[in-house]
C-alpha cells in the first residue's frame, strides 16, 4: 500500500484510516472525495514545525490553497499554524468566510482586477504578492484612496527551469509570471515599488514550479534569488526581510516515484540559504513556502463505482467509472499517473490489466491507463489514491455532472465537509426567456 | 472577419449582431460569453432542413448538448426542429426542465448507473444508445420492472480514422466506446439485444469524432456500418429502420480553418448511403446526426477585460485577461485555435504580436499563443471568438473564479440565459464542521 493509513480489512474492503471504503461508498454515493484529515494535520505538521525550527517563529508555511479550496479546508490549515497563499477573490472570499486571519494571507496571481484589489484591501489582507507594473499602479492608488500603506512582496521569475511538466512549470523567463532578473525588469519594478508612497516592500517571491522531489532546485533558486537581493541591497540600499521560495515538495502518485523526507530537505535549503546570506553578507531573511500539493494530495482517495468492464481482444481492456474528467482532469491534462485499487476486492491479486476510463463522452476521459487490479465487474468500487490536489480544485460540471461530496474521515471520525452536487444545483443560474 | 454577423462601430468597438461588445462588457461585466441566437437557428435550420430533404420526415438531427447544455439552449434548439443527444442525468434534467420533447431524445454514454436507467425511462425517453453488454442487462431487468419495451440504437465501432485530435477520435476499435465490428463483438451484442424481452432494438449508432470538415470520414463509416447491417439482415434476418451516423461537420475557428458548406456534405453523404443500400439490398434507413460543435461553437464570443500586458525582450509578450482555463480550458487540453481581437480597438491594426494568458495560477493556463492583435492596455476588451461550444460546458471553478454569465443577443435582441455565478455560490455546497 502506498500509505499507512491504507488497510484491507476482513470482508477484502480497502480501508481508509479504519473506515470501510465500500460501506463509505454505499452511505455517501460515488464519485465520492474521502479525505484524511489526521494525514493533512501531519503534513502541515512537517512544514510548520520545521520552517520553524529552521528559520525562526516568524516563518511559515503558506498553504496554497488552488491545490483544494472549500470553506472547511482554510479553518484545518489555519489550526496547523499555517498561512495561505490566495489567487483570486473567490479563494479569498472562501478564506474569510472560514474566519482565516487575513494577516496570514498572501494575495497571489498574474492579473488581479480593481475590484480583485479593493476587495482584498477591505478584508485587510496581509500582503499582495505583486506581478506586474499595471498591479502596482492600481494597487498604490486604491491603497491611496483607503488611506494605508499595503505590504506587498515582489513576484521575480529567477530563472530556474526544475524539469517538470511545462505546465507547472513556473520559474523560467519566458513565463506569465512575474518579472526576471535576467531581463533587468525585476530590478526596474523594485525600483518602482520603492518609490511608491503607498505601498510597503516587504520581500521578493519566487516559485519554480512543481512536482520537484530534492532540494537542489530551491537551493538554486535561493542562490539567484539572494544574489538579486545583495544587487538590490548594493544599488538602492534596501533589505528585503522575506524571501518567499514559493512551492513545497514532490509527491509520490505512484510506488515508483520517490519518496522524499521534506523536513530533511527543508533543513538542507535552510543550510544553504544561510551559508549564502553569510558569504553576500545579507541578514538571513523570514523564509516562506507555498506547499499545496504536499499537504492535501495523498490525503485524499476518489472512490467510484464501476459501471461496465470492456474487453477487446487485441487491444485491452476498459473498466468504466462512474466519474472521470469532471472531477479529475488531471490524466487527461498532463497525463499524470495514479496508483488504482479494486476497493471492493482489496484483497485478491491485482493481476488484470486495464484502463481505467471516466463516463463523460469523449474519448480522452480516462483516470489512467495500464494499471493492474484486481479484475472488477459492475457495481465494484474503485479507489484512486492521491486525488487531493487539483482534482476538486479543478472539478467541473462537463458533461453536466455533479461534482463529488467532500468526506473527513480520520480515526474515529467522519465528517461530510462539502455536499455532493445536485441536478438542481446545476440549474440554479439558468434563466427563463 | 471570420463571421458576418461580427463588425465594426464608428467608436472602433468590435459588435456583435449589432451589439457594442464594450457596452456589453460594462453592463453584464467580464468574462462574458455572448451567444448569437440568430447564428444558433440559422445553424440548426441547415440541419433540419436538409437532412429531411435528403432522408425524409422522420430524419432529424440531434443537438449533441454535451457541447453547451443550459436550460434554455433545449428550448432554443427544439423550436428548430431539433432533436437531442444527451450524455447523462444532469443533462437530461435540464432537458427535461426546459420541456424538451422526450421522444426525441437519445440517451448515451459509456457508463449508465442503474439509477440513470431508471430515471431516464420514468422520463419517457425515446431512445437509449446503449454502449455494452452490462448496461443492457441493467436496462431490460429495469424496462420490466417498468412494464415497457424501450427503444434502443446500438453503438458500434465501426473501425474508421478521421484523422483529428486523439482525444476527440472516437470510432477506432480501441475506444472505451461501444463494440467493435471487427472484433466480433458488434455482431454479438446485436444478437444478444434481439433475444431480449424489454428491449426494441431500433437501429445502430457510430460516432467517428469531431472536427471533420469534409463527407468522405461519414461515407467510409456508412459504408462499414450498412455492410455491417446487411450482414445481421442475412444472419437474423433483423433490418435496422434507424442509422444515427453519429457527431456534425467541422468548425471553421481560425481563417486558415476550411469553410465547409454543410448542406452540400449532407447532401453527399445520402447519395452515398442511397446507392450502397441499393447495392445492399436495404431500405434506406431513417439517417440520424449529431452535431453539436457545428450548431453553437461560431455563435458565441468570449470577452474578456485585460489585465496587463507584459513584455519580455528576446521572449514574448504576454496580455493577461480575467478568464483563462476555467471559462476555456480547449488550449490546455487540446491546443486548440482561436481567433482573437482587441474588441476595445477593432479598427486599429493588428501588428502586435502576443500570448493570451489566463488569470489562472498555471503556467498551462493560455487561451492562445503568438496572436497578432492591436495591443491592448489594461482596461481593454478583448473578444475571443467561436467558443460557444466546449468552454461553458467543460467549466470549472479552478482558482475559484465563478463561472462567467451567457448572453443572448440577436438582431434588436439581448437577453440573459444564465446568471453569473458569485461568490456565494461558489460557497452554497460547504458545509460548517
Amino acid at each position: 500500500m502506498l500509505y499507512p493509513y491504507l488497510s484491507v480489512n476482513e470482508k477484502g474492503h480497502l480501508t481508509i484510516a479504519g473506515h470501510d471504503t465500500v460501506d463509505l461508498a454505499e452511505r455517501y454515493g460515488t464519485a465520492l472525495f474521502v479525505l484524511n484529515v489526521d494525514r493533512l494535520r501531519e503534513n502541515c505538521r512537517v512544514y510548520v514545525n520545521t520552517m520553524k525550527e529552521c528559520f525562526g517563529e516568524d516563518s511559515m508555511p503558506l498553504f496554497a490553497s488552488k491545490s483544494l479550496s472549500f470553506t472547511g479546508i482554510y479553518r484545518l490549515v489555519n489550526e496547523c499554524g499555517m498561512g495561505t497563499d490566495i489567487v483570486s477573490p473567490g479563494e479569498l472570499y472562501t478564506a474569510l468566510r472560514a474566519g482565516f486571519p487575513m494577516e496570514k494571507a498572501f494575495f497571489h496571481g498574474n492579473n488581479k482586477t480593481d475590484e480583485d484589489i479593493d476587495f482584498a484591501i477591505r478584508s485587510g489582507i496581509g500582503y499582495f504578492v505583486v506581478d506586474n507594473e499595471d498591479e502596482l499602479v492600481s494597487l498604490n492608488r486604491i491603497a491611496e484612496k483607503h488611506g494605508i500603506k499595503q505590504k506587498i512582496l515582489l513576484r521575480i521569475a529567477p530563472g530556474i527551469d526544475p524539469h517538470t511538466h511545462k505546465a507547472i512549470m513556473t520559474g523560467s523567463v519566458d513565463s506569465k509570471f512575474g518579472k526576471a532578473i535576467a531581463t533587468g525588469q525585476a530590478k526596474a519594478i523594485t525600483e518602482y515599488a520603492l518609490s511608491l508612497e503607498n505601498v510597503e516592500l516587504c520581500g521578493f517571491h519566487c516559485h519554480i514550479g512543481s512536482q520537484i522531489f530534492d532540494c537542489q532546485p530551491f537551493c538554486d533558486a535561493a542562490d539567484s534569488m539572494l544574489k538579486f537581493m545583495a544587487d538590490i541591497k548594493a544599488q538602492f540600499g534596501y533589505e528585503a526581510k522575506i524571501l518567499n521560495l514559493g512551492g513545497g515538495f514532490g509527491v509520490r502518485y505512484v510506488e515508483s516515484h520517490p519518496s522524499i523526507d521534506i523536513a530533511e530537505n527543508i533543513r538542507l535549503v535552510a543550510n544553504h540559504v544561510k551559508t549564502a546570506c553569510e558569504r553576500l553578507s545579507l541578514a538571513v531573511p523570514t523564509v516562506l513556502m507555498e506547499p499545496g500539493r504536499s499537504i492535501v494530495a495523498d490525503t485524499t482517495t476518489t472512490l467510484y463505482t464501476v459501471g461496465s468492464v470492456k474487453e477487446i481482444p487485441g487491444f485491452r481492456n476498459f473498466v468504466s467509472v462512474d466519474g472521470g474528467m469532471a472531477d479529475n482532469p488531471r490524466y487527461a491534462l498532463y497525463g499524470s499517473e495514479y496508483t488504482v485499487i479494486t476497493a471492493s476486492k482489496a484483497a485478491d491479486p491485482c493481476d488484470y490489466l486495464c484502463t481505467i476510463a471516466g463516463r463523460c463522452c469523449e474519448s480522452g476521459d480516462l483516470i489512467q491507463e495500464d494499471v493492474m487490479i484486481a479484475k472488477p465487474q459492475r457495481g465494484d468500487i474503485v479507489a484512486v489514491l492521491t486525488t487531493g490536489a487539483y482534482n476538486y480544485s479543478m472539478a467541473s460540471n462537463y458533461n453536466r455532472l455533479p461534482r463529488p461530496a467532500i468526506l473527513l474521515v480520520g480515526k474515529g471520525f467522519e465528517k461530510l465537509a462539502v455536499k455532493r452536487e445536485t441536478y438542481e444545483d446545476l440549474c440554479r443560474l439558468d434563466l427563463d426567456f
